[in-house]
């Protein structure tokens, strides 16, 4: 798959509007990272109503991984905080079908799968704060290595709520120290993007036996007076979905996500 | 020197004014720490007006280490922005007299020394965020040893402004990771109290070669699992001031603080 839009014309040409048509077109098949980078993007979670109320309660209770944008109602498929004209059936360039706890397939659409009794959640995106702190003059090294964010199961337990427990995961970016000082007031000004980091310094004191083999995402290299800051991760609710076991969730493909039109800036919370 | 007044009774009987008088009635000559507690301390530099200039730009070019509560007129020894019936000649329970660059007395007033163009600076102190650690949760290690804090020297250098120059000081709090992020949130929240640290983690980073050996205060632990977290501190100026070798510089006694009718709360930058 290649971009569909030159990289030299992406925010520039596209409104959140204008890139969710082109998803839904067929046109945008590409990881969204970089796209429309003053608006929010979202991780989304999808199931059904009989599992819906207890992931609402796990997402309260894990705020740092499970910050909330947006819940619908059963069955909506519009979620009008989130942008208008949205479609969450069909506005998302990749999307994951969990059967059972395990991933079961990919899709492009879920006009198919979706019931009536669906649940659409959207949960924040660390995208949005990495735009801040780039903006901030904080250089993030997966950015300038060209790979994935480091991401990284911990010991740190989830809150459980029915079936949805496990532990956190969490994403890692190496940085200087004035840097990550800078880096935790920036990102405390935004819980509903997953906040401030969780831990920073020593791996092993959140359960990383080996900060070089991320067990999501890619390595990427920590240089001399750097340390690792680590920051509660999305990636968290969808190991909690494989733990539940549940028939059937949908779910985001990680990096493909739901562009909203969400200022980042009006996610500020002071 | 023995505490005039019982610990037990500190906060609960003396309102700032209260105790000003104390000590200006001679009643009150031991360290200021955990006095008013609701209430700002401020270091205090008080020097000809010859040099007041250059000193106030070095206090401008030096936010972190030289918060200015309140420069006075030449002459000025009340200061009304910082409460009401203060006497900075009088209201500290021990002074420092620096001649010629270096260390010449110690003073209980500076009635005597006092002159017409004397011109006096508030810095703000670090008593006033170590309250809202404290109230947070967050021990500190040299509160439980009853230590003074550790200080260090530190390869950072100052921003000169005349004969005002050399490297910042830092004071040191051991602490767990989720610690330091939390006291970055709460320390960046006042400015006008050395604001956010300035460090984190490897003392060598910023010129430290044995943190067990503080330059200024005592050693404290620092226990597994714990990154050492560095302020800006109040001793910056005092350094400089020896450097700049003025023939008279008049400060408080470190720890003997000016005690104002200024909240801390009210210090909240948000």
């Amino acid at each position: 798959m290649t971009h569909c839009f030159p990289r030299d014309q992406r925010d520039h040409t596209m409104t959140p509007l204008e890139l969710r048509r082109a998803v839904r077109s067929g046109q945008f098949r590409v990881p969204t990272a970089g796209y429309c980078g003053a608006f929010a993007q979202a991780n989304l979670v999808i199931l059904p109503k009989a599992h819906a109320d207890d992931f609402l309660r796990f997402c309260q209770r894990n705020p740092k991984a499970c910050p909330l944008l947006a819940v619908g109602e059963p069955g909506q498929w519009n979620l009008p905080a989130l942008g208008c004209d949205l479609d969450v059936r069909r506005d998302v360039p990749a999307y994951y079908v969990y059967r059972d706890g395990a991933l079961a397939a990919e899709a492009e659409t879920l006009a198919e799968l979706w019931r009536d009794d669906m649940v659409a959640f959207a949960i924040g995106c660390s995208f949005s704060f990495e735009q801040m702190l780039m903006q901030a003059g904080i250089a993030l090294r997966h950015v300038e290595q060209g790979r994935n964010v480091a991401m990284y199961r911990t010991n740190i337990a989830n809150q459980a709520a029915g079936p949805f427990a496990g532990n956190m995961v969490v994403s890692m970016r190496p940085m200087k120290a004035r840097d990550a000082i800078r880096a935790v007031q920036i990102t405390s000004r935004f819980p509903a993007i997953h906040g401030a980091p969780v831990h920073l310094g020593d791996p092993a004191e959140i359960g990383i036996v080996d900060v070089g083999r991320p067990d999501f995402g890619d390595a990427v290299d920590i240089l001399p007076g750097e340390l690792p800051v680590f920051w509660a991760c999305g990636v968290t609710p969808q190991e909690a979905i494989r733990g539940a076991g549940l028939a059937l969730v949908l779910t985001h493909k990680p990096g493909y996500m739901l562009v909203t039109d969400i200022t980042n800036a009006s996610l500020a919370a002071f």
